[in-house]
């Protein structure tokens, strides 16, 4: 039988990360590869307590059918938290999401058309590329620095449905964009009339001080912001959300019905009863404890064991660093050496929607203890050395 | 701020029957319009019992992001679960799905184009209408009767991308496609090279015999499966399948991925916990007793209470009666006065793609007890009797 596929389907691709994972994942190999959070952080007891309560106090309703915006009360916690934050909304503008990727796949389904440009930052989350790419969007990589996208940089994408932005400490970069340049996105957006789509998994992971107030807090009807429990709490349960101008809503509500009728509901219960109480409160910072202590040791480590040329900045906050190397060096021909020496991390070059930077590389910090972060980053500057050295003793051959 | 919207948004809209069920849900209503299975059969014990094991034992990985492809061993135990019915597939063809209605809109995503035809049942699922609507597809209404779409309605569906089937119990009609007819229809689409998108929510609620093996046990790698465990345990779980051929499992496990990376993990170890052992053999029994009688209830019911003209099939398994009003009698202008009259059902106009029969009604017998089914059909009875005594007065003066 002949099935003929959608023209979208040749924008579906395996992940990259999914198939390097795969390899990285053989015993005695040091992952620093992983988009994981730490296992270690989850809240176990908190989650088995909450769970055993509603099966005994709301069961009925927690194995319904559900609204597909979401449980009412956890979009009301949505809106208070967001409004601590500077992010005024109204738990009418929350959707609740299959985890916020789901919110990124609705995302395009109401804004791209074929052909539609989608402005990103280069890099930016592998994720995001995936759940656009298949609207046939064409992105429009905008041009940064250390602070992250040029204002100037969006003049080139008026036009386009939006820009995907990803504020606090991006994945892949670990780069937060202080508040200066924040307002100077914003306000070049809103000049041109590009609406932004807002993406903060990484948010609340701070480590020296909390970042400033969202894009979507300045921008107002010009933002669809979106979050996520799976870095404070767990991503095995899926939830997440978008808060969308109420003009927006009622289509990305319709897209999310059709996609899968609602999130699980006994999900969104759960973690309701989990985090009342101020749960957060007391629970993020200990994971901010935690992975505050393993981004120094990996900054000490790439210190003490990265060749020289190679650069990077120790992120703020969040789960990643992002390593430049010299630029005659290609991260991803390297990784197979890499994995051979056992240690794993994922290439920059993944990255990018186009021109990818074939000298980049992104290590977690957050999956393995301190020790074996100093030993996986020992054996990748080894490797990094030796491959220096070859290409040294080949100019001079 | 003007958001451009995506062209295929225009083809989102509100949930006619979400919008009844507003109404409906009002206190006094007697609501025989809900789809939603009956919270009665829902097994909380095994459920908590699962749910405090699954996080005692598995903490780490039920909490952590999994595999796009499900969990494997529910993967495997669905593999089995279909060789049973007949359907053979391995484990590798399965992918776990956020409830069956993700597995339509990820068909919808991979295989339709705008302007795509698919063929669908008139009436067919609403859900499923709204999956594909927004890629854009043509419907293409088959005709069919009491046992199903006719082979020879196939003919008008040549060069649509697949057919889209409910053989078992369908939402609306509650019509099981008998044995020769199965055969007759995978042999039609065979021979014109027109896949099957078999969808199976209802198939284990058979209330008299077990129905013939699924369209897919004959149509091979020419039929897509989707199974659900919302009508067998709870929908609030949102956990469902799809059985696909090899050649096209890497598109849509790809399309699994951008749409949420994967289904939540916990809920799928919680459900492999809790249909080990035979579970489902012991619980699903009691689902079909319960709903048998529920059945037999509104079957007698509408024998006492529905006027001279009224058209039943009682089915043979399932949820739902599907009635044929006198084709005088537009059931969705009748519904305001059901309303207030304190019963509501859905109007059948809601389950066509096309060319809607106003006198046609959905009832459901699953949610309310049978004395109150009893209630609402007489009920339902006398605002369609009166209906008529006003037309027909109408028609004297």
């Amino acid at each position: 039988m002949d099935w003929t596929q959608a023209r979208r389907a040749e924008r579906l691709n395996p992940s990259t990360i999914r198939e390097i994972l795969k390899v990285t994942e053989r015993p005695g190999i040091v992952s620093l590869a992983g988009g994981l959070p730490s296992a270690d952080t989850f809240p176990v007891q908190a989650m088995a307590e909450a769970a055993a309560r509603v099966l005994r106090d709301q069961p009925r309703e927690a194995l319904q059918y559900a609204a597909s915006e979401g449980y009412a009360p956890l979009r009301e916690w949505v809106a208070a938290q967001l409004g601590r934050q500077g992010l005024r909304c109204s738990a009418e503008q929350v959707l609740i999401t299959t985890g916020s990727q789901q919110g990124l796949d609705l995302v395009g389904k109401v804004l791209v058309d074929p052909g539609s440009r989608v402005a990103v930052e280069a890099p930016t989350y592998l994720g995001a590329l995936q759940a656009f790419a298949p609207y046939e969007t064409d992105f429009v990589p905008l041009v940064g620095d250390d602070e992250g996208p040029l204002p100037d940089a969006l003049a080139d994408a008026r036009g386009a449905r939006f820009a995907y932005l990803l504020p606090n400490f991006q994945n892949p970069t670990g780069r937060c964009i202080p508040a200066a340049r924040r307002a100077a996105l914003v306000q070049r957006a809103a000049g041109i009339g590009l609406p932004i789509v807002e993406d903060n998994p990484y948010g609340d992971l701070w480590f020296d001080e909390k970042p400033p107030p969202p894009l979507a807090a300045a921008a107002g009807d010009g933002a669809i912001y979106l979050g996520s429990f799976s870095k404070v709490l767990a991503p095995g349960l899926r939830l997440g959300y978008l808060v969308a101008p109420r003009g927006l809503y009622p289509k990305l509500l319709q897209a999310k019905q059709a996609a899968d009728l609602h999130t699980p509901i006994f999900n969104q219960r759960v973690v309701h009863e989990v985090i009342g109480n101020g749960f957060l409160d007391r629970h993020v910072p200990t994971i901010r404890e935690r992975y505050r202590t393993q981004r120094d040791a990996m900054r000490s480590a790439l210190e003490r064991h990265m060749p020289a040329g190679c650069r990077w900045n120790a992120p703020a906050g969040g789960m990643f660093f992002w390593v430049e190397l010299p630029p005659q060096l290609d991260a991803t021909a390297l990784l197979p050496r890499a994995v051979e020496a056992g240690v794993a991390y994922v290439p920059g070059a993944t990255f990018y929607s186009e021109a990818p930077r074939h000298h980049t590389l992104r290590l977690s910090f957050v999956t393995v203890p301190p020790q074996t972060i100093e030993r996986g980053v020992a054996l990748l500057g080894g490797v990094l050395a030796d491959a220096l050295a070859a290409l040294a003793a080949r100019k001079a051959a």
